[in-house]
């Protein structure tokens, strides 16, 4: 969607609360990229408007831009404004930049000049100024960009007369410009001052002050100076005197920012914030809590499925997924990328296509080094350090496993104790859901989707056990089942060489596990358990299981070989089972912890 | 579903009760016909296992069988079994009749040689036995049909040699009979040693005795002496002494057949009961009452959608209804009975392909003569004398309305007190569903589709109300929505010209009214109210009004004109609403009551 369409929708209400933005470079590393993504992805709950990603003229930083805004639009599902500069730039590079951008469904694209030649000589490149991209952006795909221009409020440092660069925003604005980002302030003043007279020369479109919060003293003064703007005594004496105490320049910064946020909203003038983040969190986030923004749950933009819907036009029909890649988004859009078609409420014959290689290039089954990897997970060397990891994620003392991308949601909350207690009796949980009954849409947790709805879910647990008590399982399951006269509960299991059981109707059996009622519409049933992408999430399984040994090698240290026994042991002597109670009415969340601690008695 | 199979299935639980069926012979008259549909439609209620139809050789009453089996096949979607005769019959006859049950979807024929000519000539036709019936149909359809053939217990008229009669009837089952329906039998020792015979000759498949209750002393004797079947002594010294006594008579016949069916089914040879009704319900029942066979609900055939599944391959795939037809099914299938495609779960493009013409032969506006009609709801003329019709029809006085096929439903119970009130204010109300929040699928009154599972429903009320009426009912739905602070109440309204109001958001929004959730499925949502289908819906609703009028003519009474002037005045000057309310949950079945109680105060 369009940044001012979404500002027009988020200010139709007055009273609602400010909207912000954030702004992210292009890292230097992969794993720096993995790790930003990761970030992108947790701050974007905080409820951003939308998020930038800088352009990086020439070479691989370039693609690296137009292959980042691919997956935060793709992927991710954030809606994200493309940085594209033109200087020294040739006009293929330019297309292609505006083609990938518009295939992955992005539909923002902030103008700009880009920064002289470092050397002083001339700027080579097809166009010479912002505006003749604009142009040249609205010639080649009318209106279907959403167009941002830089505004430079204290000057430019070329061209340090604000009434000529002005002049210059409204050339900007005549050509196409949508709405402008500034250069970064700490003056209300003269901020204020000159959006009047923008105002004045005729510049009608929104004015979005850039903010940058302040980390450390130095970096503080070193932007300033770099940027040529003018810091207000005040910062600089509540600043000075702590500048050595680094936490204590991020508190006072905090405030500092926050109060000249207030008066810039209440100028009239502003109406969204848009963050510097220089690719940090906390400094960001700290600002945000002191005006109050972060609490505040907002209506614009809220996700109209239990996973976050990804903005790429091929997937627009996309409305159904199965419960397997809960926690591995970037592998399920990787491997599903090549579907003509994507399952939907009814699934149908587009149920399941042909699941893509878990070999696919660009994919990692982990994503992380060697070396943080060893340092979350280390050397598990026997089911006891492999069932602790899954405490420790559960409890949110780590953040993510091999198999798990994410931080353990709230979402478990009402079942986390069985679920730390079955780790503690030997059972591997892998994923999981807790049965829902008829809860609002707009519960914090577990809603999704629409106002006013009602939102269910089955319990789901998926878990590895040793094979040899796969039939006792069985076993137990079906005296829960003949006790209650039906299939209550539906369970899959393989092992990594595909011997299968499932006592499922047939095959093509599909259980939504996730679905919602919402008013003056169909039913959304968004979350699916079946047996085909069963098969295929399991051999990714195993697979990244794999690819965890490998980690361990090119090291002759004893516990690392024992870790590869171990895990290879998993890989071998192990099943994969999940299970579905259909009873999400009574007793629910029992009988699936029930059938499994008989099963695994608790060792003293 | 071939009968041999729901036999089997029937069978599978040794404990479960005997099942049954029922034989209807095809009507004189078109009225009769009509009747008989819903005469079929209430029986099958009482869940027998399959209906037959016989067949009548020559002319239009031929034609009428195969009629039948299509009406009952695909419209009342009742599992039905043709019978067809061979003698006198050209090929290409009995190549038609057999080529229709197969285009609707009937599986079952009873294959039969037919009567000799009554003058004593020769047989004619290509066929002389059932058995060159019953290869033929081999020949032609392979194993698609499931053929049942005639057993003669006591003898044939024409062959009264028991023994011969059980070598023909051995020859009928190799040449492909998969099950016997025997004729009326009265003498359970006489049957019970047939039945050994059969099977000591070979003959194993499933023996079906043909149970003729009791209405009339002198058609019980009669019928004996026509078939030439034994009477034991008890039944006459039982009946004999009450002969005058028609109503004595069908008591103690009924529990006379009931005992009799009770020693058969003990003599462990029967499992089913294949009744002759003679196209009468009571009698019948009777029996079934006494045999304890009619209050126990049977899985078997058990519906998988609120309204019952057309059996017609064709629909096969159907899975979405309108409501608005939930009471006019003849009028429902035969406008769609060309769409090539049926809506489904995700509905999709198929939504609503366009409704047949409503003017198509065939199809009765209003399924009743001029007198019945007349009889039924007189002489309406003005809003009062209709709300009261309204009135008898919730209340169960009348079985139908004119825009009502079928008898009011136990599942408007929880708000009929509502709608009479609503009718006694003067709103004439057209149809109606009360909420339901999650209700086990089991429920006799409210269930439908597998068992285990939960139905939901959002209220649904449609209903007639003055055009000058209609800006104050907007405003009272619009106060309730901006008090709810969304649209928890969503409605349509249409008047005869077309004139349209909604505050559904797009014309191509759907709302699901009914919905299910089940174990190992997804959630099936069978009833929806959307604009199309309303649209084509009002085009029906008024021209059954209009269609009324014209039942009024052709007399030249003041009270006649009245009522064409005062149903004139409905089509004229009313609109057609439809009211959902969203939330099933919270404070269901009152708001739609609240607006328009408060639009329609009641007068004292």
């Amino acid at each position: 969607m369009k940044i001012t369409q979404k500002l027009q929708q988020a200010q139709e209400d007055s009273s609602a609360p400010a909207t912000f933005s954030f702004e992210f470079f292009t890292p230097k590393t992969s794993q720096g990229v993995q790790n930003l993504y990761d970030r992108m992805d947790r701050m974007y709950d905080l409820n951003p408007l939308f998020i930038d990603i800088t352009w990086n003229a020439g070479g691989r930083l370039g693609t690296l831009t137009t292959e980042m805004v691919n997956v935060t639009t793709t992927v991710l599902g954030l809606e994200t404004c493309m940085h594209l500069t033109c200087t020294s730039m040739k006009l293929e590079t330019i297309n292609q930049a505006l083609d990938s951008a518009f295939d992955c469904g992005c539909q923002n694209i902030l103008a700009l000049r880009g920064d002289a030649p470092l050397d002083g000589s001339e700027f080579t490149g097809v166009f010479h100024y912002a505006k003749d991209l604009i142009r040249h952006i609205k010639s080649r795909y009318g209106d279907h960009f959403c167009i941002g221009v830089a505004g430079y409020p204290e000057g430019h440092p070329e061209e340090r007369d604000v009434d000529k660069n002005i002049q210059y925003l409204k050339q900007k604005q005549d050509a196409g410009g949508d709405f402008i980002v500034t250069q970064m302030l700490y003056d209300v003043d003269l901020f204020i001052d000159w959006c009047k007279k923008c105002r004045v020369a005729g510049i009608t479109i929104p004015i979005i002050p850039g903010i940058m919060p302040i980390s450390t003293y130095d970096g503080f003064i070193r932007r300033a100076k770099w940027c040529e703007i003018h810091l207000p005594d005040h910062f600089l004496k509540r600043l000075e005197p702590i500048k050595d105490d680094d936490s204590m320049v991020r508190e006072e910064g905090a405030k500092l920012v926050a109060e000249m946020c207030e008066m810039l909203l209440e100028s009239g003038y502003i109406k969204h914030l848009h963050f510097y983040t220089m690719n940090l969190e906390k400094s960001c986030v700290m600002v945000l809590r002191h005006l109050g923004l972060v609490s505040k749950q907002q209506l614009v933009g809220m996700d109209t499925k239990p996973w976050r819907r990804s903005l790429n036009p091929n997937r627009s029909l996309e409305s159904v997924r199965p419960i397997f890649w809960q926690n591995r988004k970037f592998s399920y859009i990787e491997r599903t990328s090549n579907w003509d078609e994507f399952p939907n409420g009814r699934w149908g014959d587009s149920r399941s296509p042909a699941f893509g290689s878990i070999e696919l290039s660009g994919h990692q089954l982990i994503r992380h080094t060697r070396e943080k990897a060893l340092s979350l997970w280390g050397f598990p060397t026997g089911i006891k350090a492999i069932t602790d990891l899954t405490v420790k994620y559960l409890s949110g003392d780590i953040n993510c496993l091999p198999w798990s991308d994410s931080k353990i949601s709230h979402e478990i909350d009402p079942i986390k104790s069985d679920l730390l207690d079955l780790n503690r009796r030997g059972v591997l949980t892998v994923n999981c859901q807790p049965s829902i009954n008829c809860c609002p849409s707009s519960n914090k947790v577990h809603g999704w989707g629409p106002g006013n709805g009602y939102v269910y879910q089955k319990q789901y647990l998926e878990f590895l056990i040793p094979t040899a008590k796969l039939d006792s399982l069985v076993q137990e399951i079906n005296a829960i089942n003949n006790e209650a006269e039906y299939h209550v509960l539906t369970y899959y299991a393989i092992d990594e060489d595909g011997d299968f059981d499932s006592n499922a109707k047939s095959a093509s059996t599909i259980n939504a596990v996730t679905w919602g009622c919402f008013p003056g519409k169909g039913v959304a049933q968004p979350t699916i358990v079946e047996k085909i992408s069963f098969i295929a999430w399991k051999d990714e399984f195993f697979s990244i299981l794999r690819k965890w040994t490998s980690l361990f090698k090119n090291d002759d240290d004893l516990k690392r070989d024992q870790a590869t026994t171990f895990v290879d042991s998993l890989i071998n002597e192990f099943t994969l089972v999940n299970i579905v109670d259909n009873d999400y009415v009574n007793q629910p969340n029992t009988r699936i912890f029930n059938v499994l601690k008989k099963l695994f008695p608790l060792k003293e």
